[in-house]
């Protein structure tokens, strides 16, 4: 038995998100089904975050404990071979017993994009929410240059049992424009949940000139009403998970 | 009565192709469909070129008899609200009524793109080819050169009743590389069934080095063997279709 970390990159379009639902498939339940396929006992895995329904990811990563000798290439290339098109193992590679890829996580990175043509563009469709017309990407920048530090993100989420704390502390948030696409991509050391949607649809209302820029910092108050704004979940995607530990850099 | 001139975007994934088959439906069935309900009545439409079964286009070029007074700008926003997110009408235009999308055509460009990383890319997948390993770009760069120019194409397609000549004249061949992504980019004055399709076939097997650069121009003779390398038509997509008149270049 040997601990792996998986780095997976998936298009969510066709599942339920991460975790399976009553009557959808998750991206755990699949790749769980490879592994077990490919080692001929149950195998389970644990993401370092779950994503929701029609979020992608390039670089999610997840531990698995793997009863069977093979190698870290043997291993990627089995499960590989087992799983549709739209899941990929990049990199798998063995780790201490111990490690959890929840736990040790200590930065995340999520891309939300963006498309501003006139026209909704089919080859960006998949990934991009569609904004129609253009976006003040100066004003976006200005807006989301607020956000950065530790603050209590109660406002971008919605209650939930599970989670004691709604204070996160993002390092960066940066907003790229290329033509009629926009990238919001934004490093923390956690999100919760709905939050990059909720800062991302935030955003878009400040490059529509219907938000000042400022109402993201109201926002911030622990008395604001919930930010409203949620973008649709195809725009997002998670890019990586970091560790303290130097555990290579497969994913893209 | 008006003739109009579309440009066409499609993700060809989840089609026929542009004609329906038996059991699967064309693209040119759903935008008939949208036009016949936006006007009340039945219109049909004519493209510049067929697509196969799971291509794309970013240009594709189509004529239509409008029976409704409409403005261009109206008849695009009318077809799009009606279309599904993988096929939208990029720009339309009123022409003369003896405008033919097909026959008027003087120009078609087509791009085949490749993803060749150890590990296919899950957001490359529906666009892209994948082959495994390195290419040598150059190599098929040297191979596509000799197949610019006025030659018998036979090689490149399949046998039909409906074409009564296999002679083509190719303007240029471009083959570009960003970092694990090749694109072949091809211009002619019209192509053949297969023709790009096979064309990247071989010139993946010249960058593979499974085949010489010289077997390019060997398969241009009149009794050379069928071209046996096919490249799926996820990697294909219709970039542009050009006419005399100009038309606009509402494509990208």
């Amino acid at each position: 038995m040997v601990r792996a970390l998986l780095t997976i990159q998936y298009l969510g379009t066709r599942y339920a998100g991460w975790q399976s639902q009553a009557n959808a498939v998750g991206i755990q339940q699949i790749i769980e089904a490879a592994l077990t396929r490919l080692c001929s006992e149950p195998v389970s895995i644990e993401a370092a975050g779950r994503t929701d329904s029609g979020v992608h990811a390039a670089g999610q990563r997840a531990h698995a404990d793997i009863p069977l000798r093979i190698s870290e290439h043997g291993l990627r290339l089995g499960v590989n071979d087992l799983l549709p098109h739209d899941i990929r193992i990049v990199d798998a590679r063995f780790v201490r017993d111990d490690f959890h890829a929840r736990f040790a996580a200590k930065k995340k990175t999520y891309a939300y994009r963006i498309w501003s043509g006139d026209v909704a563009d089919v080859f960006a469709w998949p990934t991009h929410a569609w904004v129609r017309g253009e976006l003040d990407a100066s004003a976006m920048r200005d807006a989301a240059a607020a956000l950065v530090g530790k603050h209590d993100f109660r406002a971008f989420t919605v209650a939930s049992p599970e989670v004691s704390s709604t204070v996160r502390t993002i390092e960066s948030v940066s907003v790229e424009q290329d033509d009629e696409r926009i990238t919001i991509t934004t490093t923390a050391d956690g999100f919760l949940r709905f939050m990059v949607r909720r800062i991302a649809g935030s955003l878009i209302e400040v490059g529509r000139g219907k938000l000042p820029a400022g109402a993201i910092l109201d926002s911030l108050e622990p008395t604001f009403a919930l930010a409203r704004w949620t973008a649709p979940s195809r725009g997002l995607t998670m890019l990586r998970v970091e560790y303290d530990e130097d555990f290579g850099s497969a994913q893209r």
